[in-house]
């Protein structure tokens, strides 16, 4: 089969009728994911295999590009899908849509604005000191623990610019476009982040509030880590509080990846505690990924959820529901994939 | 990162099972556009500030390609869906269709037949006598006053070929796709547009019938705009009416485009009446967009409504809500954005 | 206008967090179709005229590609959604989705590991047999009479490797994903289809049970298929069943496809019979495609349907809902379009 190059131009929305139009040159990248696998979880009572997705890395599909505009600018924009290879489907009623991210930048010396929904600023945070990356049946529960937001809609973002001696940071505020009559904007997102890379050392912490249309709905959280990079392993370390009201959710893990030839081994031990209450939970995770190539990987991962007595978390996999405990019950999960990026 | 070229193919739905395709070269284009801004909207007892998107020109990614066929003729195909960069959905339920336009074409000396969803003729013709492209907080009332169609549905269309001493022109027929057994085939357009081009000046009139599901409920759309471009400044005039049923809605506006610069100023002022009522209303908008490159722009645009006794609109963004009027109220909105064409 | 090529480039999903990534080279396939004509379907008592989609092949649009691992393995995703060009909608309620195809593939001299939703065996064995390829108003109905599914989710296959001696062959599991304390795993399909292609000589059989939440409900898939390319015409013939529950219906068809000069005559004959009823019905169908270019294909087809006393079945076409018939009534349509591929 012969094959021929793709090219990609812009043009006015109606072109047509609107004479005239130059446009520079650019480059659009097409990237994405796609990871499928198999995952058996087990609650107390019964036990569900099926067939899973994400369980080492996002599938997604998105196109992304940067303009130089001169003088030290430049213009960017990203947009990314993500959806479940199991069944095809999109996350908007069954649909793709580009609610992962869909933004438009300025960068220049004095950093990034960016304009669009995004990933919020603390859910970036619990992401990246996760030997899981948050995914599959290992991946920390340090992120959606009590409310917190994963993507934001309405979002400007400040960054820091990047060669500022390793640190790095973001401003965050997401629109509540409610009418100024409302006592709250709901919906509101205020947060930040903040961290700094030096060698082998990372540290970074985060810190948002989220309003709900009342104040007992307002979440407020908050999460530092830090990794140190030994080259035989590198240890990972995650505090996180997610209050929703008076309940407040801390979690506190410690992580390491292990490089082992063209693989990695990834283990978690994680703590959950609801703040003055047995509703706490444990979760120990044990992973290895093995790198067929840079793009194609398989993986396997196995994790267990020793519940308190107030707690019945249970361990589910993408794409498979979780089995379902007891309060003060125990969860159990594996998956086996392939992830491979394009 | 090392990057690669996307190749494209065309293959068949089965190429595994049939055997013996092989492909003619030929190219296909990515192009799109993402818009995101904030805009503020106030009526007369509330506001409302939030992050809007395609103030400047609708936010939208799409694919398009032409294949030469030989003997003059060429083959072509254009998918186009619209998206809200301040959430990241589409318009099919949050999900993204090529509802804006998914056509595939035959041209020749004789002109284009286009069959597929595609933008109504008499939009077309609303959009490109508005200094501000029917977008943001500026843009034109005069496409969607009393129930005119902005896109189509099982659309067949014949436009005149290129080239006939700047005259152009449009046949368009959507079926209504009723049983003959109905008494009207709702939802059946059959319109036009012809118009003509030269030098600096500027003409085109459209027509067109939209059926409902009984006589009172058709649409009856009618629209003339001329410009002519003076260099230092380009007027423009739009007169529009749109009929449903005994209800008829008149448009009259002049705009204007100035190029300053980098730049262009863009102003309108337009009058809608609603023929033997007062629910009439008039519009002033003054806007200006500054290109930091061909692709990148960064515009704002302050507008304002006055509504007669009998009439209540508002000015809203695309992606934040009016804040309502009274009846006989004002309504004043601004934005500010970027627009990045990719 | 100027134009650029795009480039695809792999990245991880918080790239900007997680430096060190690098890339191999590869490439990623943008492939599609777009088919949109005019359908006229005609029942006992009324008809029906519209837009219709697909009557040549399914209009979609995709994105695969393969990536080499060395040591004769190598890695593909596929990601492929269909849509309606007449609307612009896709299939997950109204928006588009990699439902008609989202794997990854590990392959190598053991054949292919693929992982996702996909074509069913039973379907891709129905497909290949038709002249008409199931699509228009001509296409088959063996491959729909009774609950069988066209695609299917959370499927793990197994495909012989090519070069076996023209023998071809594929197992193929669904995971029913229920909890283990149901009676029956519901949706879980199990499949398979096994095939050889000799010189001009090309048969096939596919078996599968897809299970329902009752044993009642249970489907139960059989066909098999042969064709032989006789060069001045390519008959082929059919035999399927599908039984759900108790009531099986059995389709016998004779297909042919003559070459033509640029194009290809295809005509074909079926029979459906309801086993133990009158509920049977006959269906005939005479179309012809030309070639404007190996993408771009001019076609059209004729049909009709004659019920059994117990039988109401009636033609219709993608887009264009069937006009009905009576109990032993009869049912024709029509449809001319445009395909091309991309």
């Amino acid at each position: 089969m012969s094959s021929f190059s793709i090219r990609a131009a812009s043009l006015l929305a109606a072109a047509a009728a609107l004479p005239g139009a130059a446009w520079a040159q650019s480059s659009v990248t097409l990237f994405g994911t796609v990871d499928v696998g198999i995952a058996h979880v087990t609650g107390d009572n019964s036990s569900r295999t099926g067939l899973a997705h994400s369980g080492a890395n996002i599938s997604r599909i998105g196109f992304r590009g940067t303009e130089d505009l001169g003088g030290g600018l430049s213009a960017g924009f990203w947009l990314e899908s993500g959806f479940a290879p199991d069944t095809g489907l999109g996350t908007a009623n069954g649909g793709l849509a580009f609610n992962r991210r869909s933004t438009v930048s300025v960068m220049g010396p004095f950093g990034e604005l960016r304009l669009g929904r995004d990933d919020s600023a603390t859910f970036l945070n619990a992401l990246i000191f996760d030997p899981f990356l948050t995914n599959g049946v290992g991946g920390t529960n340090a992120f959606v623990m009590n409310g917190a937001p994963i993507q934001i809609s309405n979002a400007i973002s400040y960054f820091l610019p990047p060669n500022i001696g390793g640190f790095y940071g973001q401003l965050q505020h997401a629109a509540g476009e409610q009418l100024n009559t409302a006592p709250t904007a709901a919906g509101e997102y205020n947060g930040g982040r903040f961290g700094w890379r030096g060698g082998a050392f990372h540290v970074s912490g985060s810190l948002a509030k989220l309003q709900g249309t009342t104040q007992a709905l307002d979440v407020r959280i908050r999460n530092v880590g830090a990794s140190y990079d030994f080259g035989v392993a590198m240890p990972m370390l995650l505090w996180a509080s997610e209050k929703r009201g008076t309940v407040e959710i801390r979690a506190t893990q410690l992580g390491v990846k292990v490089p082992v030839g063209a693989g990695e081994i990834r283990a978690q031990v994680s703590r959950y505690d609801t703040v003055g209450s047995n509703a706490d939970w444990t979760k120990v995770a044990l992973g290895y990924g093995h790198n067929l190539s840079r793009r194609t990987q398989v993986y396997g991962a196995v994790a267990r959820i020793h519940n308190g007595a107030g707690a019945q978390r249970s361990i589910g996999a993408q794409g498979v529901a979780a089995s379902g405990t007891n309060l003060g019950g125990k969860s159990t999960g594996f998956d086996v994939g392939i992830r491979h990026f394009f």
